[in-house]
């Protein structure tokens, strides 16, 4: 194995090695944070919970020591100026700016937000369970005006406070910018749906839900994440109640799925957290367990897991080589649909009310209506008991179809509770950067004689080389102009919408 | 729940309160190791491997740190002769003990233990495989010359060295206690396994081996696993190469199995983790996250999980009310086969070269030998090459048979390789342990009818009120004899193994 230490991201300079060694000793307490936090949610018995929160405090405080500690101070300082490669830079950068983050909200202030946000989610889900905004509005309230506050503290040069929020998420994708992406959305992909609903076309999709024995599903997540290039050497696949990715560091990145009676479900869920460990595993070794050990960003990582389920997962190209294997795992429930049906099915397009739950044409609409409530409560004060209302206004607008109670409107996210406000947009954006590779990525290589040939490789490779290897150490925006020789540009994403959905629809 | 925080063991003074503070951060990074390991162990990608170790060697040295710092000297000297209550004279006691042990071992030569460590499991697992002693020699030889640097470090008023490693895994049995103990075991187990040897009694027990489902077989683990007193909602079952059992915290304990074709390799390692687990569980809640929150030592440890595995899961009566679902979920396997066949088969006499997969009777000759070379080793400065050649010899003595390949012979345990010293006798110890306590609780209360009856919980009570509840706030030797009115007594193990096996192969 690669000697893990050599890292040519440690220049000469002393100083700089000096920093690197702090500096690990950080990333050691993040990753033993991230494990924890992984183990709650997959596998930890359910009376460990507060107890397991007392071990992640004392690493926090550990970690938040290190970085905010004289020490690093004086090393960022006595490595300002020095000559140093682009990845010791950019680790440079991370460090000030973590530095700053941890340092510019008055820790008292801290401790109180982190108390109330450890209660919301709690709150938030009974509020959920009981379909009863009510009792998460005050709730609501206090972490928006918090949000606001922090975002004062970070904000530079007059900045507004959802876009400090934005930043945080997606550097350089402002109001200004997503306003521009999200209203064409809204132009072209509203009145596009439209049409689709109103094209007769019917799709058949009942035999996608069924008794789809748990172990054969297993069996298939496990062939389909090692198909499209997961690697079980550093890698895991677990179950949990939401699928996610987690990543110790790029030899040890954990996916989760979760098994049900549609078998879509689970199926297109491992392809995309695939996507996500994909991204991770590609980073460049010499990034191991530095600052810049991760992907770039919110949004470039959605790019990746939502190109490989939905560029490539729901290609009908990447069955040709494979839909014999599923037919044979479920013979009495896919073995007399045709491959043509089955790709049809999992591209059918039904407007919903639960945005994860959302076809790919739909999912950026459910984003929208997020943006624009966003904007609203940090921009405008809106009043958070106005969102329920406006919340189901939207839907209508765009979706067509209004909640009928909260729990399935604007209670179904757990982000506000988190405080993750500015977080929903880059999952539009990396449908749309996923959209944009794939138009350039065509333009080098036959990508659909890749996948009829079961050569993933060859796609995640072009991958690897233009965005995964470099972690964090260019911002998106550099990354997707590098690759594609473009500035970031919405068109791609509409266009390939309007082709795939086009085409099978039978509209323009 | 219950307040976790409020904890009898912090008394009114108020340095004491200052000093838990700082125990409980040490503890945290305990239970963060401890995670790590647990999932290195069960479910961690084979390439983590080296960047966990660096993980773990941060929170080592941010446990040492606190707990030898100047800080925790500082409030040790000022609680003493403060009047505090047990469980808090207890916390002190191992405070400055574990204080003693951090800082009695100059750190360069501790590192280079570490690292030398680090290196000899693989040596050994290598040498094991390759069937080759001589490669695993210097090694070893190595290792016992830093185990005696250490223990002479440690031992106090002219202590002997292998004492010193003895008491570190059970206090107050040193080599005089020991020699008596094995001393009688040797006297009375070697004549009567002979004499069970020439009775000509066979006992059937080919069906325990077979195609048992793993499905099967996790289901009926999980049942008897519940079924003995594990609590989910405070622990985990999961799956292992070697089944071991890991405890966070009281209210996170976590125990492995591994599955093969032999039903009852999984069967019986699942009651005797579940013994191990209900120790943990059972401590008090006031003790949770203190250093004396787990159990007494590793001689109470094995008496708990062989209690559970031999005395109660290798008792015809507790098989009564659930015999008939072993049956149910292996039909084809046990379906003819009577409980009384059953419970004979399990409770086979059959000497063995290996330690883990001896029977009751013969499981403490084989610690025997491990006690004898251990002496030899570190008293008198035994050569490591004639190990083989006598531990054949010990084997053939003892059991009346001589392995024929050192993988077999010495190189079976991995313990040596970890520079585990005299922590082989508390196998033997727990097992005695047991025995005195079965026999005092066979006089409060009818054993065999719980069993029979199904209440397991009844057993576990009495064990939780004696045992379990004080964790490591007392000395196993004192804890056996406020429970049983009598010091440490290695003729109830005989009696109980003479009678039990006495009864089966019909000798005396």
């Amino acid at each position: 194995m690669k000697d893990h230490n050599q890292n040519h991201a440690a220049p000469q300079s002393p100083a700089f090695a000096r920093l690197q060694s702090h500096l690990e000793q950080a990333m050691a307490y993040q990753t033993a944070l991230i494990l924890l936090e992984w183990d709650n949610e997959t596998l930890a018995p359910r009376e460990a919970g507060p107890y397991t929160a007392r071990v992640q405090g004392t690493l926090s405080g550990a970690y938040q020591s290190i970085m905010t500690g004289d020490e690093i101070r004086r090393l960022l300082d006595a490595c300002q100026g020095e000559e140093l490669p682009e990845s010791a830079r950019a680790i440079l950068r991370e460090a000030r700016e973590e530095l700053e983050r941890l340092e510019c909200i008055p820790p008292e202030e801290y401790r109180a937000y982190q108390e109330l946000v450890s209660e919301s989610t709690r709150i938030w889900a009974k509020a959920r369970e009981d379909n009863d905004f009510e009792a998460f509005a005050p709730t609501l309230e206090k972490i928006i005006a918090y949000q606001k506050k922090f975002a004062a503290y970070r904000a530079k040069d007059g900045q507004k406070l959802y876009d400090v929020m934005l930043d945080s998420y997606e550097k350089g994708f402002n109001m200004e910018k997503l306003d521009r992406f999200f209203g064409k959305l809204k132009e072209e992909l509203v009145p596009f749906l439209h049409r689709i609903m109103e094209s007769g076309v019917e799709i058949r999709d009942d035999f996608l839900v069924g008794d789809y024995p748990e172990e054969k599903q297993r069996e298939l997540a496990h062939f389909l994440a090692e198909y499209v290039g997961f690697d079980f050497d550093k890698g895991v696949l677990a179950v949990s109640a939401h699928p996610f990715t987690t990543n110790l560091h790029n030899h040890d990145v954990r996916i989760t799925t979760h098994y049900s009676d549609h078998v879509d479900s689970s199926l297109f869920s491992v392809i995309h957290e695939s996507g996500h460990g994909i991204y991770e595993l590609g980073v460049d070794d010499s990034l191991t367990q530095t600052l810049i050990g991760q992907g770039a960003s919110m949004g470039m990582h959605e790019s990746q897991s939502r190109f490989m389920e939905n560029i490539i997962g729901r290609n009908e190209a990447f069955w040709v080589p494979i839909y014999k294997r599923l037919q044979e795992l479920f013979p009495s429930q896919l073995g007399e649909v045709s491959r043509q049906q089955f790709v049809a099915a999992v591209n059918k397009v039904q407007p919903g009310l639960i945005r994860t739950e959302a076809d790919e044409l739909c999912y950026s609409l459910h984003v929208l209506v997020r943006y624009e409530l966003e904007k609203k409560l940090v921009e405008e004060d809106l009043d958070v008991r106005k969102l329920p209302g406006l919340w189901a206004d939207y839907y209508e607008q765009y979706l067509g179809i209004r909640p009928g109670k909260d729990s399935e409107g604007v209670l179904q996210d757990i982000h506000w509770s988190q405080g993750s406000l500015g977080y929903f947009p880059s999952y539009a954006l990396g449908s749309a950067f996923a959209a944009q590779m794939y138009a350039w990525m065509k333009k080098q290589m036959d990508v659909e004689a890749c996948l009829r040939s079961g050569d993933i490789g060859a796609i995640v490779r072009v991958l690897r080389e233009h965005i995964h290897r470099y972690g964090k150490m260019r911002e998106s925006r550099r990354l997707l102009k590098d690759m594609t020789g473009e500035d970031f540009n919405p068109d791609y994403y509409i266009r390939y919408l309007k082709e795939k959905y086009g085409a099978l629809y039978g509209v323009e």
